[in-house]
């Protein structure tokens, strides 16, 4: 009896423990896994080198191919040919490891060399909402992933465009975006990508927040520039990564990676030349503050041969972030890759294969920052209530794989086989008492129970329980604490430029 | 126009090649991930030197200790403790990759080394129907899924208790079962282990197919032995490995880890204790027959602390295969892990994040033999058909993911490249047209469609689909050929051994 009570306590503590965990960023306790040898990865490289000095990438904005020319760069018009000896030294500015600082300073992580953090998805514009139906996100639906994403565990980060909230018109969406990652967690977030006005609004909500000395000298977002693949910088990115970059804010350089479409069929190939855009865009950057925290990303996807459409968690995934993972830790920049995508259109178990699929092979690649983490289904297009929370949970399980073993159990190893006779069992030594709770993770949202137990409960399948899951943290949620003068000054400067921006954009 | 009808023209051979493909032992084309220093490694193989040295094990048969006991091993009662320098010797006499023979040469696989191979999910008493009921299994079950496995590219046996036909008393079971895994399918097959005598007819089946002097110079089976863990090994078992091993059949010695309850709440002492368990019957076949095949291996869950229930997928699994691996490795046996598991009761998103998980740890880890590849829930209590058709789908891209890259890709890569303008598409490219279809694998039953398609198609979940793919295959389903004499000379001895058997048993 006082084991079954002892037994309750725990869970009990477990429970109220883990309203308030939040796990700091991932140090990896896993070897890396290279899939190429040496001679190799400097092959793979030099076809990289190659693209970038005889084929070249077009940066379809004057301001930046005047910079790459002052810089001394063969340009011819739009496209840019950069000399591998100009490119190196450029990305080696860069730095290996990025801390990005949060409006909470015990939320504030570190990445890149060993160190990962977890971000949710990013960008869909529908939502699976709680009552099970796809439509339209909107500015509710976004501050509820907020909400969700403060809550997580494993979340590092709030998130950046969490969904897209249709209700809002497009040029003043971004303040809200902005004012709701900030109002309703106190985690790092996510910065306006689609103009430079966006993202100099975004600069000037974050000085708000933590004062413009402090933004101008640490990074305290991180937001993502896609590449126009194949060897497409345009305009808008460029924008945004000239505004970033000069306040020394993060950067994501993100080749957009739809195998077979905008790279070759191959795997290699494909890699080849996500390389060459990525460290344009990392060397970019450097043209513009040398030093500016750049992460080296993809998003990847393989093309159906059936429909053309983009598939998630296929092995030439996987092996695509092995190399890159290779790669990024040769240049010694943080690697951004994406972890739970499926393209299911529910959550079935085609998502919980693929995310999962998708995510191990994050994991064991290496990738420093993971976005992607939650919510994601139709490759990006819907964000779902149900499978942020599922996701989120998987998500701390990966962390704990990633942590790797806790070597100082062999001290006690023999010690604690000793406290059982063989054919008896372990569940009442004093070993098992000392040590269940740590030693095994044991999810809330998957379900163990025999058949009958789980048949007695309600027969849930696990999109119920995470629905589930969703409506009860949603109702628990308490918003973390801000100043209030802050506060004031978010929602007037908004006011302000919503004024100016105006509603002829309507 | 003839680019689209050249796509066409190559789905339907693909469509075609696909239904007549079985693809080989996979030979890994990835690095290993060793958890362990060589130090570290040490000391946990010390450990386990250590428990058999001193805790010893049982051998809870006479014969068994007896054996022992004439070896010179330190006996007490049944409790046998086995100096390290004797159990290396044993162990060594194992070979270090087994080759299975099937009845169709063509099918004969190798394990062992870099060498793995996948089989189907093992021993469930229920089965999830093609009307989604939960239920009894049947031999009718048994039959189908043994036509199944036969027909699964990446299924390298066809099985063994597929599920347990309910409808057959258990003394004439294993007949029923044997009949079925030979007739149906032409992959090597899995022996019964309920006793002396089922082994002893599992063996006299298989010379029937293969003839006396074939089976006792070769292997052409694989069966599993279970250890009573902590620490014995019990007489069923014992009995069917003197059967097998003295006739050069593989045997699986899986020490059967409830993290918390079969072994202490420590990943690293689990193991330790694993290793122990399975190297004495490894060792302990050695006694029967120096060089009796034999495959290191575990069947591994933690135990929830809220239910007691065991667990698939969780993050200590994962670390545990890892670790298993290294050891298995260190002492050149093949090895054993349990591949897509999981304790969901249904084909839902806990199933696909589970077994997704736990197969992608097997992969990692560098499983030689992969049981309960498919149709796994309820921790191996129901197979399900549904999740058999998505789970042998998964395995073919977890066969190309184990696979590595193509090295000789990165020769084309620059010209690859060369045939795509910046800002273009590889969609027409002469790179792509001759490569797609190798390039990147594109499953059936995962569905990459857009809402709108997915919709109109029915918007079917995968639980769905793979019940729509195991009916078709059901129908589409040809036997292979087996010479009738053989086939009447099985049923023969079904026919005399059942009247020996009797009806009284029933």
């Amino acid at each position: 009896m006082s084991a079954r009570s002892g037994g309750r306590d725990a869970r009990q503590k477990l429970r109220s423990d883990r309203t308030v965990t939040y796990l700091p960023s991932l140090e990896r306790g896993l070897p890396y896994m290279d899939l190429l040898s040496p001679d190799d990865l400097l092959r793979l490289h030099n076809i990289s080198m190659q693209i970038l000095e005889e084929i070249g990438i077009e940066f379809r904005d004057d301001e930046a191919v005047e910079m790459w020319r002052a810089a001394g760069a063969d340009v011819t018009g739009q496209r840019v040919r950069i000399d591998r000896n100009q490119l190196l030294e450029l990305v080696a500015k860069a730095p290996e490891t990025i801390t990005v600082h949060a409006r909470n300073p015990a939320r504030t992580v570190t990445l890149g060399g060993r160190k990962t953090i977890f971000t949710p998805a990013y960008g869909s514009p529908n939502v699976l909402d709680l009552e099970g139906k796809r439509r339209n996100a909107t500015i509710e639906d976004f501050v509820n992933f907020a909400k969700l994403a403060y809550q997580a565990p494993a979340m590092h980060m709030t998130g950046g465009v969490l969904c897209e909230p249709m209700d809002i018109a497009v040029p003043k969406r971004h303040l809200h975006m902005n004012y709701s990652l900030i109002r309703y967690s106190d985690k790092p977030f996510m910065g306006a990508v689609t103009s430079r006005e966006r993202a100099e609004d975004t600069v000037a909500m974050a000085k708000i927040v933590f004062g413009d000395e402090f933004v101008n000298n640490n990074t305290v977002m991180v937001s993502l520039a896609n590449c126009n693949s194949p060897l497409v910088w345009d305009a808008t990115m460029l924008d945004a990564v000239k505004v970033y970059s000069a306040n020394n804010q993060a950067m994501i350089f993100a080749p957009f990676v739809l195998g077979g479409a905008s790279t070759p069929a191959s795997t290699v190939a494909a890699v080849a030349q996500l390389n060459a855009e990525a460290l344009a865009g990392v060397a970019f950057a450097q043209l513009i503050r040398p030093g500016a925290p750049c992460i080296y990303g993809q998003w990847l996807a393989t093309v159906s041969m059936k429909s053309g459409a983009p598939m998630a968690g296929t092995p030439e995934i996987c092996h695509m972030n092995m190399l890159v993972g290779q790669l990024a830790r040769h240049y010694k920049l943080p690697w951004r890759c994406s972890g739970s995508n499926t393209s299911s259109k529910l959550v079935d178990a085609q998502a919980g294969y693929e995310a999962a699929r998708n995510m191990y092979g994050a994991l064991i690649a290496g990738a420093n920052f993971v976005l992607s983490s939650t919510g994601y289904l139709e490759a990006a297009l819907t964000q779902s209530y149900s499978k942020f929370m599922l996701d989120a949970e998987q998500m701390v399980m990966f962390y704990k794989l990633g942590q790797g073993i806790v070597m100082r159990e062999m001290d006690e190893t023999l010690d604690a086989i000793r406290q059982s006779e063989p054919g008896s069992h372990y569940l009442g030594t004093e070993h098992t008492l000392k040590n269940f709770e740590q030693a095994f993770f044991v999810p809330d949202l998957m379900n163990h129970d025999s058949f009958e137990q789980w048949s007695f409960a309600g027969a849930k399948d696990a999109n119920t329980r995470g629905r589930d899951a969703a409506v009860r943290a949603l109702k628990e949620y308490e918003a973390p604490p801000i100043d209030e003068a802050i506060d004031e000054e978010l929602l007037d400067f908004m006011k302000r430029r919503e004024l100016v921006i105006g509603d002829a954009v309507l």
